[in-house]
């Protein structure tokens, strides 16, 4: 298990994978004579009952993982940035399965760290350019109609290591800025109706109450659609560090656009062009000049397993390779996988629902004959959109750029079944 | 908050609410003129922004609810059984929203108390009427094709209190023997398939690693339809009191056989009938015989908020009636509700997806005019089913039984907002 990111070999592989043809006997088809669980002389023994009584039912009136799941944790990158309360943390993808992120191990972005706000003392202000403005208690906010979203939350930096190649060693540090949640609360466009836009409105800005407030400037078209005033996440309240007890949710916009402690929002006739949308979440071109207002998340995936926090242990025969992948734009309607480097693909299967704008499962079957792979996956969303490579996308927007990075993921898997992190072609 | 059920009255008002014509003045739109959030000159003060830091990304590797939602946590009462290590305890589903339980606040019903049981000590065994008897250990689970489902797990003792009337109060401990969680694993059908069933096999017997082992006999056709061996839920490992490391998850069937810590599946040709199909988890029939085999956990739903544990503070306007109905026999197609105990329905909006098998959301926007309502809900499946009335049960299946109550609740919502448990015709 990598528990701490190191630097890995930077554009090593190049095209390296295309001299060797022996990935291509692999096969696709589960062997049946190599199937796990085979009778092995080594494993006869039945699992022993237990010979005492485990734990009462009033032992944990609230229960957190069992002990041999400590690895399984949020892990930050202390050289990353410069102070640990404006910083990120990392979700240990690379060790969860199915959809649902757990709250407790989804990973946290703060600007001036995560705040404790009682719900007595919530306020949300909804002012500007309205006909009442409004303020509004966490009692208010339980009056209105509450609807359910599953969406995930990608903070836009996810992957930004990778505009300059391999630089991050694991799945976790590497693609690990994402989480995926089952949100309940309130539409804004109710809460906005209740105080009445005016015709001059065109955009809304919202803003938190933490001390760096991370203001961002809505179109009121999204506004209007499908954002959210989320009070529960996963069934229960958000915890404090997704801002508890009220965050917005911009469902496939970037995750900085998803305000936590949210305190005001605001409608203006313009956007207020703010420090998080300016000097930040802005995207460098190679001849200097930024893109802004790109909050659409593109369509993207990544291995989770294999991956180089988790190595092939059993060696050859069958394999599962699991993945996740998702959309701004909508759903998932297929995800291909390559072993070879992107010379050639297979179709995964799509596990569960795949839900719009939702992280979604995919799972491929394998017998791995114990050969190196170079595996990558693509996702492709409801709009026909294909996740491209790094070359594709490097050769429009160059490599200033930290941000909207949604290329293609590639893990060198070795004879050993030790995986690693590399750049090719 | 009412921590602790008390005995509330039986019988109390059965019928009452007939001779009250307030309720059907109340009408079914939202008003706009009380809507929440109006100016209130107690309420003009915008929530402050924080004057320092908060917490640093690396403060809680794994977190926890904040320390303010203390009290949404599992119960247990102690006069309902001999022993906590053979014991019960309760979701608060009153407090939760959404459809997820988190699997931290998620009921627990152990025979024998939650053993701690580590991945390399972990053994499943496949035995009896197959080809090839087998050994597994947990990382050959890993090696099988992965599925995802969502499904509920309801005690079959969930409301069995009721059958005798009213008789605890609090819509945890009324019906918080229920929790619903994203699963993913093996299907049983797969590992079966590996072992070989012989022509003779027609049963299934999965026993627990605990000292109860709490061995269930399943008919071979469902454990070949959608049972399945889960590793994960809510994305990360089973928690050590859901059966860490794996569980058997048997979709719109009885809790009990959704056996923990799964250690043993044997293929029989007829069914065991152990102590837990037959002393337990039987339905006593008035005459005094038994049922066995009831499995299925018939079409069910329940008002969350407001209840007995969440009374209505905020007086008279908009309110949210919000629920939870599922089916073990397939979709939940509809949900009514009535405010006059059963005299009128009204459909509510089913929010977030309706999978099968699964908890369901469902909420009601009502401009409530502050006169008592005998609040009700009835779930209606996909096969036509319609949850039935206290009354109706108890003509076919008396009042001995404890096991498998699906009947409508009640709860008194009184002027002032309290809410009571009730039992009404």
């Amino acid at each position: 298990m990598t528990d701490t990111p190191t630097t890995t070999r930077r554009g090593f592989i190049r095209a390296g994978i295309a001299a060797g043809g022996a990935l291509a006997a692999a096969g696709t088809a589960a062997g049946t004579a190599a199937r796990a669980g085979t009778p092995d002389p080594l494993i006869t023994e039945v699992q022993d009952w237990a010979s005492g009584f485990g734990d009462p039912v009033d032992a944990t009136p609230y229960g957190m993982p069992i002990e041999f799941e400590s690895h399984v944790v949020r892990r930050n990158v202390e050289w990353l940035t410069e102070s640990p309360v404006s910083s990120i943390n990392f979700t240990p993808i690379h060790a969860l399965e199915g959809t649902i992120t757990p709250q407790g191990c989804a990973f946290e972005r703060h600007h001036s760290g995560a705040i404790e706000l009682a719900k007595p003392d919530y306020r949300l202000m909804v002012n500007g350019l309205v006909d009442r403005p409004l303020v509004f208690t966490f009692e208010d906010l339980l009056r209105f109609p509450r609807h359910i979203t599953t969406a995930f939350c990608e903070c836009a930096a996810n992957g930004g290591m990778e505009w300059g190649g391999a630089q991050l060693e694991g799945c976790q540090f590497t693609q690990g800025m994402i989480h995926n949640m089952e949100y309940t609360g309130v539409r804004l466009r109710d809460i906005l109706a209740e105080a009445g836009v005016q015709a001059a409105g065109k955009w809304v800005y919202a803003e938190g109450a933490d001390a760096s407030s991370n203001g961002r400037s809505i179109p009121l078209e999204k506004a209007l659609d499908d954002v959210m005033v989320a009070l529960f996440a996963n069934g229960e309240a958000l915890r404090k560090e997704h801002g508890y007890p009220v965050r917005l949710v911009v469902p496939g916009w970037e995750g900085n656009m998803w305000v936590k402690w949210l305190r005001r929002v605001a409608v203006y006739d313009q956007a207020v062009e703010s420090r998080e949308e300016t000097s930040k979440y802005t995207d460098l071109m190679a001849d200097g000049t930024a893109r802004k207002w790109t909050w659409v998340m593109d369509a993207k995936s990544v291995i989770t397993s294999p991956s180089p926090q988790v190595p092939i242990r059993h060696g050859r025969g069958p394999l599962v390779i699991s993945g996740l992948a998702w959309s701004g734009l909508g759903r998932i309607v297929r995800v291909d996988v390559s072993r070879d480097g992107g010379a050639s693909w297979e179709s995964a299967r799509i596990s569960g629902e795949a839900l719009p704008k939702a992280l979604t499962r995919f799972h491929l079957d394998i017998d791995w004959d114990g050969s190196e792979m170079l595996l990558q996956s693509r996702a492709i969303d409801e709009t026909g959109y294909v996740q491209p490579n790094k070359d594709a996308l490097r050769a429009i927007r160059g490599v200033n750029n930290v941000y909207h990075n949604n290329a293609i993921q590639t893990w060198w898997v070795k004879p050993d079944g030790e995986v690693e992190n590399v750049e090719i072609a």
